[in-house]
């Protein structure tokens, strides 16, 4: 791509992803009050952008923008040229800044700490994905039931047209995206390296096939490979990109909690899937379901109830497969039985008959109370007058 | 017993137990005004309790205590007489009364619906026992991750001088009693049928053991059978003995969620136990996690925080196994690392070197903090100088 069609200030935002960390606080208070192609061209020149008067009074704060100097010159034999950053932009890779269209609001609730730009990879829309998505992150080693669940779970929140954000890792995430994919749906893998760059390795084919049906996305820029600290503040951006995070499975010091963690401070809702308490894969889960106050989740129909308060989710209790055996139908409606009729149902003996006084003193009923009942039960078809008082009616046969 | 003994109060409260089921808010209403002899004389007149002046104003009223009045003496014909109830306090049996020095302080929280008195099979001191006990109950469907987390937790509460209360059931109820029992610990069976009767009779030698190690109770007179509503009415009993309630496994619509609510009702603490939710039998206890914020517990340790929030429970994170391996030493204090030495010992290659600026890069820290936190992870033994600049300390070979 040609360098001069990306703008001036696109091409600094990009070239600010490979001299400085996301999340630097320096950078990103920076950037609120200078052009991005000011920082940069700052840092070149080696001299402390221009930040308005004042700003020089305190030497706290001329020392921080020294040392920030400092971290971020030392990667400039690191920086390529305009020609470069524009050529990364092919393969299906581009770059979204706060200025785009496609840049997500989701992100602007971090303040200084928002990306100063994001590499995608991929042809979905992100800022249409995000109004109707879900972060669902949880442990790398994770068992086969939380496999399992997550991949369930993402399956059906991607049938009903949620959009599931993950971290692109073994474990929970990669059930996560998969379950996606099955469904067809948009899923969005926010790597801690560059797009480009398939971290796990073993991930290559996912990632390839994540670009093909939604989205990979960084704030590194293409070639950078992953490191520990990396994931961590990867994760305050899948947080705010999304409505709410599903912690599926997480040890006690799961990098999920972070995500979690994050997901907390935004005040975006914070659920997670409980597991067997033997687990210690869902020792995690438990923990903020305890202590952080998490939602307590159990499928899609909980999740969207958590994310959408004012939309009509599906009624909680799905019609369960039809009831047709007399015996079920009994069943059912012996439930809306007042209390009284239910204790005289439940005085008659189980086999033969019981006369009307001795059903009223099993039952606790007075002789009125009872002989209404009786004349209910008997209407609704559960008891049959007999030679000796009252008796169950037997069940017809099964066909 | 010589009936004499028993006192006329106490006889007659034994009485009502006969003729009126526990929780009867007209009876509990007139032991709150009238002495228990008096309640029992006027049933046997089929005369009005006097119950004060102007209380015969209310028609609303006086057709609850014509109808009440009903529903007792139609029990008339079931009432022992005074020879035969105190016979029934033989055999361990024994009648307790709320004036008695073993009635425990919790059941007046019921208010009216307190028991008119409690039957008792055992020897421990109820009073006692209960400041320090919690209810644990559950699906009688139990799969065997429930039995097993019921029975370990139960058996853990027991060794630290917790008292198992729970209904005596299979399932949840009886590995509770058995994870008690087999720690030596007092457990209180609380039936919904007379303590010599055994319901389920698979339990009959459970209650005998539960009998000499703790208590098995029930406001139901001996011989008396257990009835599907004498179940709901007995929870609120469980609930009210106690300091707390475990749900450990229940179905959507398992009597236990029926004690929780009772629980929730008298603003004690309710916690319940996760499961796999892709068990049914879990399904219960997560909803009241996520609909009545009961406080999700993994172990006992959880429990004990939750009943005595000021008490010294022992610390959360419990010393694991000793380290050993200087591997796993070092493991543990790169958590301790301050976020700079952290990432310059990211940055580090996993084999070869690389040179401090190539590190600070990586790291992205300055020149002057990459210095600094080289040499402190050169002190504190992560990294060493060599040729080429600095590379990490390989682990001592393994004994």
């Amino acid at each position: 791509m040609n360098p001069a069609r990306l703008g001036a200030q696109t091409l600094a935002r990009a070239a600010l992803t490979y001299l400085a960390e996301p999340g630097d606080p320096v950078l990103g208070a920076l950037l609120e009050i200078c052009e991005p192609a000011e920082v940069l061209a700052a840092i070149k020149a080696d001299m402390l952008p221009g930040i308005g008067p004042g700003c020089h009074d305190s030497p706290a704060r001329r020392r921080a923008l020294e040392s920030a100097l400092g971290r971020w010159r030392i990667r400039l034999p690191w920086l390529p040229d305009d020609e470069h950053i524009a050529a990364a932009c092919r393969d299906g890779i581009r770059l979204i800044c706060p200025t785009d269209a496609e840049w997500p609001g989701g992100l602007d609730e971090l303040g200084p700490a928002r990306p100063y730009a994001l590499w995608l990879r991929g042809h979905a829309d992100l800022r249409l994905a995000c109004p109707r998505s879900v972060s669902m992150v949880g442990a790398r080693a994770a068992t086969g039931y939380g496999a399992h669940v997550a991949g369930e779970i993402a399956a059906d929140l991607g049938e009903r047209g949620w959009v599931i954000v993950s971290g692109g890792a073994y474990g929970i995430d990669a059930a996560a995206h998969r379950g996606a994919l099955a469904t067809g749906a948009v899923t969005i893998a926010v790597l801690a390296c560059g797009v480009d760059y398939a971290y796990p390795a073993g991930h290559a084919g996912l990632f390839a096939e994540i670009a093909e049906q939604g989205l990979v996305i960084s704030e590194w820029p293409p070639g950078r490979q992953p490191a520990r600290w990396r994931f961590l503040v990867r994760n305050r951006t899948i947080a705010a990109l999304t409505c709410g995070t599903v912690i599926v499975e997480a040890g006690e010091r799961s990098g999920a909690l972070n995500t979690a963690r994050h997901a907390a401070q935004l005040g975006k809702p914070l659920m997670a899937v409980p597991g067997p308490v033997t687990s210690a894969q869902s020792a995690g889960c438990h923990r903020i379901i305890r202590e952080w106050s998490a939602t307590c989740v159990t499928r899609a129909d909980d999740i969207i109830e958590m994310l959408s308060p004012l939309s009509t989710a599906d009624p909680p209790g799905r019609p369960g497969p039809a009831v047709s055996s007399a015996a079920a139908s009994r069943a059912a409606s012996r439930d809306e039985l007042d209390t009284d009729s239910a204790r005289v149902l439940d005085a008659l003996p189980a086999r033969g008959a019981a006369g009307t006084s001795t059903i009223a003193a099993e039952a606790s009923v007075d002789l009125d109370t009872v002989l209404r009942c009786l004349g209910l039960l008997a209407g609704a078809g559960f008891i049959e007058r007999c030679d000796r008082g009252w008796r169950l009616r037997q069940p017809p046969p099964a066909c």
